[in-house]
């Protein structure tokens, strides 16, 4: 460090000066941060599943991960979610005492679905951004972006069917699928560009799929967000083989910088795509509150959801059509967009600081999860097991992953504001990497 | 009528005056109005269902009832839940207000599973009325009983697998069985004791079973008690084939007399039972909260959980808590009781009075629906057709067989306060039926 100075604090000093500008707009914002990597920590390459379809088995991993979020003084880098610091605590908070006051019986009654009205338009308003022009009654709203996914795996497919998903991807998809006795059938995936679809080509000429479930904009754990040609070819693909795409958006506001990117269903003509969102990862994950755009599954989908939680939550739908007709939604949105850039920026640079050479870092463009490869041998499951005896949570590479592969990758989660405390757990997470060597 | 006035009125006006002693006690009540209705409506006898285990179809009866809830205008006698009239509409929201006010990030975060510890706390401190002694660990939270029955019959059963229930049961029970491809035996029932338990033991002993759903407090849609023999008798019959027993006490509180009835989980010594309850048919149904007891099961519940909604809310179980420790809750159930033992008595005097003779009616000590007997050949399904064009939704019998048993009989919700729109929806259906006979 030739300024004699460690290069998390340079990073974080760059950081302040950065952020006084990002008020008015940051165009290549993030550019030096990754420069300064460049030189120490590559992005990972393609990931190269094994070609079978697998039933999954990520085991009780999932379990530890979210144990760890009810545990005091366990410092939150596993299960992936926004920490309260950057949420609207206070002003949707206030916003529920005055809607729970004023709603009387509506608050306490079933709201059966597709659910409230009120929240339907403000999600059908706003889904001009992703390039979509959804009415409230295309959508159904649900307990959680979680509830969403599973009543579309539902819907489309049976005991003994192949799902196509992406390799890595999200454990909790992965653990629906194993609970319904669905094989996931892992496509490879670029860190920056998302689904190979060219390997997903391959795949659909080789056997009988019976639904693709993609995260085109901002993959988690990658971060990787799909070029729009790439949806459109997406889509196109599936329609000519009449397969639907489960496309979770959830992550697809979170963009750094720049327009919200379109979302795949925005290719499609045929009803074919069913879109999930959430507001889980924006305003308040315990409000359990996510919807689905189903297309033609529309009926489906509504049925599932009697059969699954009957209803969603009356006053949590409320408080949040409230929070994003009046409440500032928008501007909270793009403050949220700026604090996770500098996140995933300050927790790189704590990574490259205090991680031996040769890991590899992804770039994410979006969302507020790092995903990190360390070097060849080393146990990411070993290392899960040391780091929670330090009271630090991660999310090992094997649970993004049907077939357990990814052996020597983390998740990290920077939803939280930067703290002394995750740049402490971060510096024993190096050395426990280096011990393990 | 040899005062000159009609049974509902005399009905109404005995209720009138009877009610200004509920207060204190009621020992015996209704007594009068039954004798009233013996001469009248006999008794439904013992179901007699199938013997063969078969896949449920209940189709798309189970949406077209939810609708109904949401359509403005709509006399809902159909679903089966509590109207707001009866429910804690101003305290509860201002403890809402306040919690979501007082909770800062807490209500806002995830409350993963096992839920909140503060509700977890107030079931288990009344397990006792249950004549259990639950501790808070052995609880888990739910998004409403729906879910929680759901947990259980993932955790118990796999596809293809053959479940005993009752005959009839809530229909949205047999709608999950279908959707998990399970196989739905129906044991007869007895509308004063529940489950036939000799027709049980020949269907143990006869098939494998994976496990058997009962609800042997006020079976929805009859209202039969299981006597507490019974109860012990179902256990340990049960427990010598291995067979887990998911317990629904959903309505298990709402005894129109006396004390709370035990449940069959009193009698488990081996962590056998699954018990479900839910705070939706006493408190809000809104709120989307419901709890499992799920014995030796725990682990699968609380990983199914995370699968299926990742967590509860985590404001409306807080919310919940504050009114079972200091928000009046055993005032508001007590006097809830009342409410539905008398809007019972109501309905059955209007049906009476508006019915032709011959009808049949439960006399339920607990719960808030009535099943009703229609003449042979009187078409349930036809008379929901007919009734939804004048606006009036009630539940045909069919939905609430796998088999598509009880073609004459339907379902009356009695939970809402007593009207004269409900009345004349009454008088309306008795026309109704007179002209399908």
């Amino acid at each position: 460090m030739q300024h004699g100075v460690s290069l998390t604090t340079a990073v974080q000093a760059y950081l302040f000066l950065e952020n006084r500008e990002l008020i008015e707009a940051r165009p290549k914002s993030g550019f030096f941060v990754r420069s300064q990597f460049a030189n120490r920590a590559l992005a990972p390459g393609t990931s190269r599943p094994g070609p079978s379809a697998t039933l999954v088995s990520v085991g009780s991993l999932q379990s530890r991960i979210f144990d760890a979020v009810r545990m005091p003084g366990v410092v939150p880098l596993g299960a992936g979610y926004p920490g309260p610091g950057n949420l609207p605590v206070t002003k949707l908070s206030r916003i529920m005492a005055s809607v729970s006051r004023n709603s009387g019986a509506r608050g306490i009654n079933y709201d059966m679905p597709p659910g409230a009205e009120e929240l339907r338009r403000q999600i059908a308003r706003r889904s001009l951004d992703r390039r979509l022009n959804l009415s409230p009654d295309e959508i159904i709203t649900t307990c959680g972006g979680t509830e969403a996914l599973g009543l579309c795996l539902r819907a489309v497919a049976k005991s003994g069917d192949v799902v196509a998903v992406e390799s890595p991807t999200y454990f909790g998809v992965l653990q629906q699928i194993e609970e319904l006795g669905l094989k996931a059938l892992e496509i490879p995936m670029h860190p920056d560009d998302g689904m190979d679809l060219d390997a997903l080509e391959r795949a659909l000429k080789s056997r009988r799929v019976a639904a693709c479930l993609a995260v085109p904009n901002f993959n988690n754990p990658l971060g990787s967000l799909m070029p729009d040609a790439n949806k459109q070819r997406l889509v196109e693909m599936l329609a000519r083989r009449d397969v639907p795409l489960i496309e979770d958006d959830i992550n697809g506001g979170l963009q750094h910088q720049g327009d919200r990117p379109r979302v795949a269903q925005s290719y499609d003509t045929e009803g074919r795509v069913l879109l999930c969102g959430s507001f889980s990862k924006t305003i308040a994950p315990g409000y359990r509150v996510g919807w689905v755009a189903p297309g033609r599954y529309y009926d489906k989908v509504k049925a599932l959801k009697l059969t699954s939680t009957l209803a969603t939550g009356s006053l949590p739908q409320l408080a949040i059509a409230e929070f994003m007709a009046n409440g500032g939604y928008d501007h909270h949105l793009r403050s949220l967009r700026n604090k996770f850039a500098t996140q995933i920026r300050q927790m790189s640079g704590a990574v490259v600081e205090s991680f031996p050479t040769g890991i590899k870092l992804t770039r994410p463009t979006g969302g507020f999860v790092l995903w990190i490869e360390l070097p060849k041998g080393v146990s990411a499951l070993k290392l899960h097991g040391i780091a929670m005896a330090e009271k630090i949570s991660i999310a090992p590479g094997p649970m993004f992953s049907a077939t357990q592969g990814f052996p020597n990758f983390i998740r990290l989660n920077c939803g939280h504001p930067w703290s002394g405390e995750i740049e402490r757990a971060v510096g024993t997470l190096g050395r426990l990497v280096k011990k393990l060597m």
